[in-house]
Order: structure tokens, then C-alpha cells, then sequence
């Protein structure tokens, strides 16, 4: 049984009782589905071209659509072969792509911290004497005393690297390059050999990042990157979590993401003339799931009160032993994370964004699915995570989506009859077909100034404005209008992304409070995660989710995980550093704070319940 | 294609092509076979019951077994099913089966020895704290802490405990039993589990001893041993070297001799109600090829000049990556080797003569396939391999075999008419059938001294007696006669044995000169390995084998290098012991060595052509 694509040769076997979405997804297209194929988000369209299938629900899909023959992938369970056209719309978009160009100044950073090019995995040029009958050591015993000769003891040597070392002893002509990290034997090769090659990976819930990096001048050679194919076993930790435990998939999961970051690493290779054995380090850098999934550790008690994973500094890896594309004794070195729900990625953040290095006080922020946060100078560190929620990257959102192509990003509200001007994603043109993050915020922000919205969030129906409506799911502000219909924020999207701000907000406020300190005692906000420069900082304050701080204080720094990652791998002093971070990050558990509750209370309204909080704001509402 | 046998009800399958000596040995039917299926040894008899295959040669068979049906295994390569009988005779036998009771004197030996129940793995009791909100630490940082505050730091973790790990914390309730050895964890147990097991391991060119140890008390609870299955792919080391390099069987002799020690433990666990995660260490001792192949180390550079084996002092590995029948997270010890040709067996046997902690010179000779001779005492050691050549465990004697059932093992020759009496291994009326090491040896001392042979071994023709006679082979001694054919000694035979005597002789006058000494300076003399307890003394002073000293200063050892295994199983006291005999131990290349081949050339007479360092034997002769 097959599903045909109209865009595509070969078709998709298909086993009955499986529907469309699982079946594309094990084909590696991934469709918008935020509700994880329950049949509620709507968004998993597809148009069905030829076959009956069974259709189990139409959910949300209007009368029109369903006459152009316009399914849910997640509903359709074919019972014969069936074709489908796959709108672009439907299709999950990787998103921005990080341009090569983009980490030339990656090494500057590293120097301008204080590191220089200092991988962990180290090279000795050793020069045997050939055995003899009057010498006739084993090979280990003789290359362990060039070792000593050379200050290098109490090597460890795997019985893989035994296995291989008599031979590479004697291609070498017993003149080598030594290579070893941490303590243990990597490689024996020709002397001459040219210095390794490393990756840093940044395992993301949604998408997975690549860096090729050669460790003879720190320069990235390449990026690559993909959705994490974990995504068919659930869009989010928590899914992942529960497939891993009661779906037996711990095993399935760790092989999924291993061969993702795999197939990207010998594409980037084969396309550079890196032989896998010249790849001797890797370094990992993801949240606390995701490093657990990774590593194939079970991660039943990340969800399960009180909240415990099961290991946040994690040994190092042989390469064979993390199954990825790289010398199989090379070393695999992962970020400590601090607690469930502050992983690796944010201490790689931090310790990319060094603000642990100087005095003024700062707030980092990851604004993804979790919306992790740390505050804190170089005396000390306070983190939590505010559990906003995936809307700012479009679940929950009826028109919501992630910001790739066709995302309405920016949003202005002008006039008593509130005219919209949209800004999309993409080349001049391109139709608008949702709305992602910043966009959101834009949005609420505007319609907030505007008078469109009221601090509650309701909606104010105006008989004269076709902006304003009763729809099918309640009160709608209607953003653009396209010929595949319009796109609206309706009042229970404000309701959720107002619950989204205040979580982020009410944690950055409690997170203050614990260290006895009030929000102006901020002097810099660095946002990083997927919103990177997409977010206007204007915006995020007239809604409150940001303090209403001098708009010179945020730094954007777009993907942080991979950037500390890239710092961890040409330089180990970024290792001791990740430590010593990690150590530093004081955990504030949000959920069982006694203030928590009354500062999300307060900041559920645009901006907040005390408006003088946001000074700025109180002036533009006079206005 | 199958072969079927008259005593076996399950045929056994066979590939076009293949001899059924092949067959046979890969269904675990193993068959005497010194010539390693040459049609030379005629050793492989089988009777051909059914069937009309192809027959290559008939090598030394009669007339008359031809004429029963009689066919050599090895020769035989059938093109349609076949049935044949094998001859109780040419099956090969395990070696003299190691008694428990014969055991219980190894613990008050340990302690003799300065040693006591101390196991590398080591147990610590931990009472950890049960994870709250407050308290969320992961659960490895926990468990440190515990380990920390018990003064045990630095443990490493690999990834297959990190995995097992949080389910285990959970299971104990936090109340535990922690294992470790040598710094690595192992497991977490319930608080009041038994103490755990280890396994000793002596793997032998041509069997495989076990001992099943419970290290509550030290107690050897069973012995279990099999033939090395390896055995299949050539008889010595130096056919199982060729077939691991140039035939690129290297992982399937691993695999092969891994499974027979897997399959004993197995057993012997069953046997005695001991779970597969108990077995927390195993020893491994064996000869420096053998410890190359179980770890699946390339031992090509063990057999070509300068004779450098890969490694000497082997790191610990882990039950999991041994391919063994124990905890995958347990402890493998493997006992270092000197050289080549002197291995782990012989460091284990040296230690567990304890030859290294006395002042008296003593001599250790492991009179196996190789004859490895060491010679010191609390001062020096110095040690050879003497290439003795395997004709005392029956190979290259025309009819020899091991010290089995039905092996002629003690010899008399009385009278001028040279009566003859034999001692034959097994119950009252064993029908001899071969003719074992200690045989050979009482027989050619006891015709040197009836004049029979004299010291060059020649035989004299004797036109009187039926005793001496020009059979097929040349001139031969009958030893005993039997319905199924005479078992004679032939000049050939005896020129292999003086051979091999000569062999051991010189090098252990060559060791002696090396020190400036001579002979008359050794105290003692251990004898280790399969010769065991049938050698005797006299009979092998009179051939020149070993030097005339006072009978009561030779001391049977028996199976050294298990012995040695389980010393260092109990305590890791013998480990370490062990590692400072082998740095201790000079090896003497006698290949290379100006006076071997002087010493050799003397050796090669009856007792040696300077008879005066044989003064006991020289007044036998005068008598």
C-alpha cells in the first residue's frame, strides 16, 4: 500500500491502520501538526488527488476547503493506494539557516575570551626505535614509554585501539602523529598528517545543527542542518519522554537523532575530503532531554516530580560508543546541564554569552518551547524555566507557525479603522501563510496601542471594521488576507500568548526577587534561540514580556547552544568553563515558588496589572 | 549434505568441499589430529559405514584397516551423505579433569601466601537521600556525593551503567549495595545482596579451564573445562596465528574461544543458582597468542622476527566488551605477559609457585606444546620458551596422544628378552591404545638402560626378540600390543623426543649460564602444566631432560595457570604481584643465543654426552 505524491517519483509505503502524517514523517517530510496528529490544529493539510481512504475527523477545516478535497494527513487511514498533493503551506520549513559566512568571527570571539585554538584532543609526535631481538617489547609497552619520554602518562587505550595499533604502528614506520584527548588514545597516524576536524552539534527538540570544524586554524568549514527525526515519535520533550518510557523507543529515539547528526556530518565531510577518522572530536550540546535521548539514557524521571535527570555531568564518549560519523576512538564530549528543564544548550548559551565573566548584571533568555532564563554577573548566576510554551513558534496557534518562509514577522496597526501593513518571510512578494513569533507579538502589541485589544485581551467587536469579527472560533483580529483564506489572531491565541508572556515575565521577575533585587537592577538582555533577529524589542516590552529597559541594552545572539558548542570544541578551556558555569547556575524551580503565581497573576495583562513597571509603555498609552 | 553417525541421532551438516574432519570439529566433535589434517599423523581414523565419497589419500593406514573400512577423516570429502563410526580412539580427549576437592587448599594457599579474601571489586554500602523538589540533583551527582562522602572518588561511569542506573537507584530505594573495581563502576544492587562471583579463566592452546569462585568466602563452587574450540582452526598457536592474519579469522578465533568460556560459565552458573550479573570479575590466564585472540588482538607480529607481541600489560575490560557470561559492566583482568613466547600462564604459574618470594634458586618449567622454563628467586628471574615442540602431548609420535583414557603413561622393561609392563590411564583393564608424554619417557630411559638404545637412540636390531623390529616406519620398540594393532616407539619417535628433551635441557643450562651459574645451583624444580603428576622424576633424569638432582627437591604443580588466576581472582593483592613478576622476569631469546646451540647439540644424547652431570644416571649405567 503506497501514498503517491504529485511532486514526487517514488511513493510512500504505507502499513494499514498508520495514518498520512506518520507515514510521510518516516519518510522524512515533516508537516506543521503542533497538536501532534490529535486531529485539533488543523494544519497537517494535504489535498487528496485520487483514492477512498477512511477519513476518520475534519477538525477544524472549513466546508470549502473540505469541497477542494482538502484533508488532514493525521486523519486519513488509507486502506489502498492513495495520491496527494502536499501544499507548500502544510510543510514544516527547517528553520533559518545558519550561513557559513555568519562564524568567521566565531574565532575572534573565542580569543576575545580569553581562549585560543586549544582543542582537548591533543597531538605528540613520537619517534620509535623499530623493535629488535635485543628489544622486543610489545608494541603498547614501547609506545607507552615514548609517551613517558614525551610527559604524557597514564594513557588510557581501548581494545579497539589495540586492535588497530599494531598495524598503524608499522605504516607509520614507527614516526607518528599520537593523537589523544582527555586521557585516552584517539589515532596513530603518519607523522605528517595533516591536524583533525571536529563537530559541534547542537541537538535541538525541533531541528538539529551541524558544525564542521577544522582544528588547525578553529575556522568552521561548514554548517548543516535538519530536522530532528525524532519529531516522528513527538513534536516536544514531553511526548519524546513518554515514548522513551512507555513506548519502549529509548533505543529508537537515541538511534533517530544519532543518524540525523550522522547524515549531516558525512555530507559536510564528503563535501570538504574529511575522512571520518580525521574527526576526533565532537562536542553536544542540547537540553536535558535531548542529551539523555542522545546518550540513550532514560529519561522517565525529567517528567515525573521532582523533576530529576538522571545524570546532568556527563562522562565522555568514544565515538563508537555515540554512534555518530567520526574516528570511532574519538572523543564525545556533552554540556552539563543544571536541572530537567535547563539543559546544556543553556549553559553552552551563557557561557557563549559571558555574561558569567562581568560585572553588570544580565538576563539570558532562550525563548523556544520552554522559555529558559538565567540572571546573573560574574559573582553569580540564578536560572529557571518559565514553561511558556511552544505558541511563539506557532503551536496553539490557530495561524500560527515557526519563522520560515511566508511567516508573517512584523505587523503595524494604524487608524481608527486599524489598517494592517505585514511584513513576511521570504523574497519580495511571497504570499503570507501564518503568522510566527515576532509577528504574534507585533501584532498584540499594535492592536494593543491601537485600541483594538483591551489589557484583558478581549477583543472590542467594531460593527464598522471587518478587522474585528465573530468567527468560527470565537472573537478574530484579522491580520492579511490571502487567497487561501485570511489569517487572524482570534482571542483564545491572545489568551495563549498573553499566558506565554506573562510565564517568561513572572520568571524573570521571580527569578529577581530570590536574589532580593527588583528587574532595574538589569543592564543587558541577551535573547537567543529562534527568535534571534526577528524579535522587536519595542514590541516585546508594550506587551510585557521584556522589561521595560533602554532599548541598547538587548543583544540578540541567535543560536547560542551551537555557539558555545563551537567554543567547547576548539578550545577545552571552554569544557573547565562549562563546568564551572553549570556549577554556578543557581535552579529556581517556578512550579513550587510561593511568588511565582501572583507575578504571572499580574503579568497575564498588556503590559502588566502596574503599569508603572512599564514606564515607557504608560507614555505611548497616554499618547 | 550430511553426515551421519552411528552413536548420534542428529546428523551433522557438511559443505561441498570439506573434509569431514572439518565437520566433525565445527559440530564440537573434536578428533586426534597432530598433523592438522595433512594425512600424515593417521591419526583421525574413522570407520565409513554408508556412502561412496571421495577419498584424497590413505596416509599410514594398513592394508588391513582398509580392508575394514577404515578412512582418515581428513581425507574424506563426501559428495552425497555419508554415515560413519568413530572410534572411541581417535577422539580427542580433555586432559585430566580438575576435581573441586582438589581446591579447597587454594584459600589457606592464598593466605600462606600473604594474601587474603580481597577482591578488586570492591562493595560500598550507600544510604543516599531520595530526590525532592529541594533536593533535584541528577541522579549520577547524587550518587557521587554518597560516593564522595564514603572517600570513593574518581569513579567512572561507563554509558551502559548511566542507562541501567536510575531504574537501579530506584529499585534499591536508595538504600544500596555499590560495586566497583579499579575505579569503574559496576553495579548498584539492593542494600543486602550476597556478595558477588568471579570467574578464574585458563585458556590453554588446546583447552579451557574455568573455576566459578564466590568471593563471600573464596570458594571454588565448581571447575568446568572444554576444549578450545579454536582448535578447529589449527592445533598450535602458530596455525591459529596464520589463520587469524592470513586467513583474516582474527574475530572468529575471538569469538570462538569467548564462546567456550561462555558456554562453561554458563553452565557452571546455572549449576549453582548464580545470575549472569554476579559474575562481577573474571582472570584471564593464557600464553601471550592465546590472551592476543581472546581479546582479538592482531598476533601477527607474535610469529616473525624480532617476535614483539601487540601488548604485555593488558588494560581491565569490561564483561561486555569480552564477550563474556558475567556482568557486562564487570571486570576482566588479563595476567601480563613477558614476551612472545612466554605469556600470562607462565607469569600466573611463576606466581603461584611463589618461586619470586624465596632466596632458594628454584626452576619453573611448564612442560606444554612450547616448554617455558623460568629460573630465580627473591632477587632475579630469568626465563625462555625452549621450543620444545608438542611430541610430549602426542604430537609427531606415531602413536602418541595425551594424558587421556587408555594413554600408556608408565613404562618397565626388564629382562634380556625386554619384558615389558605398562601403567594405562583410566580404570583396571583399560585397553591401552597410545602412548602419553610421562609413557615416552619411562619407555626411553627404561630401553637406555636395558641397552635397547643406546645414546645416540638408535635401536639395535634384535633378531631374537619380537620387541625390536623393522616395521613400515623403520626400526621400532613394541611397547604393547592390542587386538586393534601394536603401539610401538619408533627411531623417528624417539629422534622427536630426544629432540624435545635436548630442547628443555639446554635451555635450561643456557638460562643458568646467562647468570654466571650452573646448573648444580637450582634448589628446587616446579613442574607445571599437563604433564602433571604422571611425570616421573627418574625416568626423566635418566632421558637428560631435567638435571640430576635429589628427587625430593621436584615438586608437581599441576595447572599453574589456573591456579595463578585464582589467586588474583580472591585477591588483587596477586594482581599487582603479578605485574612486578612479569617486569621482573628477563626473557632469553634462545634462538638468537651463541650458546644454545652448543648446549642443544650436547642435549640430543642419552643422558647428555658429558655424562658426568648426570652422576646418578652415570652408576645406573655402570650397573
Amino acid at each position: 500500500m503506497n501514498i503517491f505524491l504529485s511532486d514526487r517519483a517514488t511513493p510512500i509505503p504505507l502499513k494499514p491502520g498508520r495514518h498520512v502524517l506518520d507515514a510521510l514523517k518516516e519518510a522524512g517530510i515533516f508537516l506543521n501538526a503542533s497538536c501532534g496528529g490529535k486531529g485539533t490544529c488543523g494544519k497537517c493539510k494535504v489535498k487528496l488527488l485520487e483514492g477512498k481512504p477512511v477519513i476518520k475527523g475534519h477538525g477544524k477545516l472549513t466546508e470549502e476547503q473540505r469541497a477542494e478535497g482538502i484533508v488532514l494527513a493525521c486523519q486519513v487511514y488509507p486502506d489502498a493506494d492513495i495520491k496527494v498533493e502536499v501544499p507548500e503551506g502544510s510543510r514544516l520549513a527547517v528553520g533559518e539557516k545558519i550561513a557559513v559566512s555568519k562564524t568567521e568571527g566565531l574565532m575572534g570571539m573565542v580569543k576575545a575570551a580569553g581562549g585560543g585554538l586549544g582543542p582537548i584532543v591533543k597531538e605528540a609526535h613520537l619517534q620509535l626505535s623499530a623493535p629488535t631481538i635485543d628489544d622486543a617489547r610489545s608494541d603498547l609497552e614501547r609506545l607507552k614509554m615514548a609517551l613517558a619520554d614525551s610527559g604524557i602518562e597514564g594513557t588510557r587505550f581501548s581494545r579497539d585501539f589495540l586492535a588497530g595499533m599494531g598495524k598503524a604502528l608499522r605504516a607509520a614506520n614507527w614516526d607518528m602523529s599520537f593523537r589523544h584527548a582527555g586521557g585516552d588514545a584517539i589515532s596513530i597516524r603518519q607523522a605528517a598528517s595533516r591536524p583533525g576536524f571536529a563537530i559541534a552539534v547542537d541537538i535541538g527538540t525541533t531541528t538539529v545543527v551541524v558544525y564542521l570544524i577544522n582544528l588547525a586554524d578553529g575556522k568552521v568549514l561548514d554548517v548543516g542542518s535538519t530536522y530532528n527525526s525524532q519529531i516522528r515519535f513527538g513534536d516536544d520533550v514531553i511526548t519524546r519522554i513518554v515514548h522513551a518510557t512507555e513506548g519502549g523507543g529509548l533505543e529508537e529515539l537515541a538511534k533517530t537523532v544519532r543518524q540525523d547528526i550522522k547524515g549531516i556530518t558525512r555530507a559536510l565531510a564528503g563535501r570538504h575530503g574529511v575522512d571520518r577518522g580525521e574527526i576526533e572530536l565532537a562536542v553536544i550540546s542540547g537540553n536535558t532531554t535531548m542529551s539523555h535521548l542522545f546518550w540513550g539514557l532514560d529519561p522517565g524521571s525529567i517528567r515525573e516530580e521532582p523533576y530529576v535527570p538522571g545524570v546532568s555531568i556527563y562522562p565522555v564518549l568514544r565515538g563508537a560508543e555515540a554512534g555518530l560519523f567520526m574516528n570511532p576512538e574519538g572523543a564525545v564530549y556533552t554540556f552539563p546541564s543544571v536541572a530537567s528543564y535547563v539543559g546544556g544548550d543553556i549553559v553552552s548559551g551563557v557561557m557563549a554569552s559571558r555574561m558569567h565573566t562581568k560585572p553588570e548584571i544580565a538576563l539570558f533568555m532562550d525563548i523556544g518551547t520552554n522559555g529558559e532564563i538565567a540572571i546573573g554577573n560574574n559573582e553569580w548566576l540564578i536560572t529557571a524555566a518559565c514553561s511558556a510554551g511552544p505558541c511563539f513558534e506557532g503551536s496553539g496557534i490557530i495561524h500560527g507557525m515557526r519563522a520560515t518562509e511566508g511567516a508573517i514577522e512584523s505587523v503595524k496597526i494604524t487608524g481608527a479603522d486599524f489598517r494592517v501593513e505585514t511584513g513576511v518571510i521570504g523574497t519580495e512578494g511571497t504570499a503570507p501563510r501564518g503568522i510566527c513569533g515576532s509577528g504574534m507579538i507585533d501584532a498584540i502589541s499594535e492592536m494593543f496601542l491601537a485600541g483594538a485589544v483591551d489589557m484583558k485581551g478581549n477583543l472590542h467587536e467594531l460593527p464598522d471594521s471587518k478587522r474585528i469579527r465573530r468567527g468560527e472560533n470565537g472573537m478574530e483580529f484579522v491580520i492579511a488576507s490571502t487567497p487561501a483564506g485570511d489569517i487572524t489572531l482570534t482571542e483564545v491565541d491572545i489568551e495563549n500568548i498573553l499566558r506565554a508572556k506573562a510565564a517568561i515575565y513572572a520568571g524573570i521577575s521571580t527569578l529577581v526577587k530570590e536574589v532580593g533585587l527588583t528587574p532595574d537592577v538589569i543592564d543587558r538582555v541577551y535573547v537567543a534561540g529562534g527568535f534571534g533577529n526577528y524579535l522587536n524589542i519595542e514590541r516585546a516590552i508594550i506587551l510585557g514580556m521584556l522589561p521595560d529597559m533602554q532599548r541598547d541594552k538587548f543583544t540578540f545572539l541567535g543560536n547560542t547552544s551551537i555557539t558555545g558548542a563551537y567554543m567547547a570544541a576548539v578550545s577545552a578551556k571552554f569544557q573547565e568553563e562549562a563546568a564551572e558555569v553549570a556549577a554556578r547556575m543557581t535552579y529556581v524551580e517556578l512550579s513550587v515558588s510561593h511568588g511565582f503565581m501572583d507575578e504571572y497573576m499580574s503579568s497575564l495583562f498588556l503590559p502588566h496589572t502596574d503599569v508603572g513597571l512599564f514606564p515607557t509603555v504608560q507614555k505611548l498609552i497616554k499618547k
